[in-house]
């Protein structure tokens, strides 16, 4: 029907793909009546992914008449991928397959501030130390903005970085993909976590500022200029603080890692956790109105996008018990209840290793992704 | 390649209207070229569209290199679709062919109120006497909940409607499509009006309340249960006065039509108008602080969807010009400057039509969009 052969086949083995991926295993007949395809074309298809060593025969599904049917997976530790997540003070590994298995991580304290060659030699010898001949690639996460298409760090300004074209600091043949932390993270709920199959969420997450991943029709949604997610600057008192952002009274100015840590007059978030966990009543008071407008602004989101779930992550991983009870009030409290009861807020289980979990999605995307092919052959 | 063959199709022809509706002349090479469909099939589909009446040979193009191209558009006059807006005090009717050129409009004055038997009689003696042979569909605009997939107005609190499928209520014989009427809006916008082929981007109207229609990536986007776009409710003042919703300081207590009539005491938006134009300093100071709040919950959309344009729609046309100064620099002031500097806030040149022409454009949907059907096909 199409023009181009070649394109369409991409586009019916990346479909056949991700159908495997979200069902773990499943038989032809399933595939070929899901996807509309010939039993046929399915059965071609098939073979040459097993020949090909992505995908393997995992076990034998209920018969439907006939003889039982072989049950399709993909192959574990055929093919794989590296995420790679950088931050001020510390590097972060991990080597995935193509079933989202992890293979191994690593974690390299180095202070990266201003410092991007010697980063980028550190991150060079551990790739070379860690490749594997079936690697489909290094994705990259950063706190910052980035452009994905060009591979290129437009700004990192906690890392002090400008303008950095990953191409020309990898010293590996292998393809490279960008993304900013907070879209990483929530690629990670959405391939291997906490939302699996959810078509629309937001990945909050607190690090040195407060960022969110949003996805959309179970797709990642960037915005007009790749800048969508920057909830932290939602303003939630026009009179409040002034935030570094110039504006006043930001999310972050009362609920950021940093200003908790300054309101009580300690060096990091996790003081904070501390003095609240020893039952510390100052500390208490501040994570509640940390929490209350936390619930304010994701009563905003909820009412204005009405998304499936909301998911704490990052660093409000390590408190979360301590504020969600009072973020799901005011929740329930301050949204219309019509997308109030549609939501479910839940904390992240992978803390702050979900930016290098997702980034080394990345790369997969690209094999499981139908869009770029869809939108090549026009359909 | 794929199963179903009818499906394809009708997905090709989908494909081959919509690039015609949005081009609004081209030539079959060019279509070919676009969408991947061979010489051939672009022909074989476009000649049942000539033959069927969809298209016509609207002129001729430039040669590249032969004879010079027919160019293809959307016949008028062949196809129609109506529109019907319902609201509290009249009922509006628009019926438009399939090139959105309008052919005619009404406006029946009645009130509506808990009173939906006499209201859809109406409706139908007007669709009656406005018939036409080829009519496609009447689209309903509703300012409540709806479900669109059943046709049914599940709560229609002004109106003081609930659960009222419209199939139940029409004796006219042609499909009928529902949705909320600032969704109706963004979608005239978006096919029609200041939006054309804008891909993300927020309506936000004034009427009793305030709403928005939100298009993400060129489609539509409802939500997890169809109530996305609740921006009256976005809290701006976790201090501020009691809202109807049962929060404090949502947007709608600082700039709804209702709240800035009762805070000048007078009957109407209308009447707040009035006095501001005439230099009364109580409305102009009660819409600048309206304006204030809007331009906040428009930085927070800003920062967290990176649309490319927000349009103010309906009762906000009126007065867009008293109040769009004071939201551009808010939102100039308060958002980050990469969205900040990527969205183009707009106000709608329709006014208080739009629900009714986006209404009429629901029934057209299903012929251009080629959504439903790539999901039929599997790909």
């Amino acid at each position: 029907v199409a023009g181009n052969n070649k394109l369409l086949k991409e586009l019916n083995q990346a479909t056949i793909l991700e159908l495997i991926r979200v069902n773990k295993a499943i038989s032809k007949a399933d595939i070929a009546s899901i996807t509309g395809l010939s039993p046929n074309a399915t059965g071609m298809i098939t073979l040459n992914l097993i020949n090909d060593d992505f995908l393997y025969v995992s076990g034998i599904g209920e018969s439907s008449g006939g003889r039982k049917p072989d049950l399709l997976s993909l192959k574990p530790n055929s093919y794989y991928s590296m995420g790679v997540d950088i931050d001020t003070d510390r590097i972060r590994f991990a080597l995935i397959d193509i079933t989202g298995q992890i293979i191994y991580r690593s974690r390299i304290a180095v202070n990266c501030v201003g410092n991007y060659k010697a980063t980028f030699e550190i991150i060079n010898s551990e790739i070379k130390k860690n490749y594997k001949d079936k690697l489909l690639g290094v994705g990259f996460a950063i706190a910052g903005q980035v452009d994905a298409k060009s591979e290129t760090i437009i700004s990192a300004p906690n890392l002090k970085w400008k303008n950095i074209n990953i191409l020309d600091v990898i010293s590996i043949d292998v393809p490279v993909f960008l993304e900013n932390e907070s879209i990483t993270s929530s690629i990670y709920e959405n391939w291997s976590g906490i939302c699996q199959g959810v078509q629309n969420f937001i990945c909050i997450n607190s690090k040195s500022g407060i960022g969110a991943g949003i996805f959309i029709n179970g797709k990642i949604y960037k915005g007009a200029s790749g800048s969508a997610g920057e909830v932290g600057h939602i303003i939630v008192d026009i009179g409040g603080p002034k935030c570094e952002c110039g504006s006043n009274g930001c999310l972050e100015t009362y609920s950021s890692s940093l200003r908790l840590a300054e309101k009580l007059n300690v060096g990091s978030i996790n003081e904070v956790i501390l003095l609240a966990r020893s039952g510390n009543q100052f500390a208490l008071d501040a994570l509640k109105q940390s929490a209350l407008y936390i619930g304010v602004v994701i009563s905003g989101l909820v009412n204005t996008l009405n998304p499936e779930k909301i998911v704490l992550g990052k660093q409000f991983v390590k408190y979360a018990d301590l504020i969600i009870d009072e973020i799901k009030d005011v929740v329930n409290n301050k949204a219309l209840p019509m997308p109030a009861s549609n939501v479910e807020i839940v904390v992240s289980e992978e803390g702050e290793q979900s930016s290098v979990l997702g980034a080394a999605i990345l790369p997969l995307i690209n094999i499981f992704s139908t869009n770029e092919k869809r939108a090549a052959v026009g359909i």
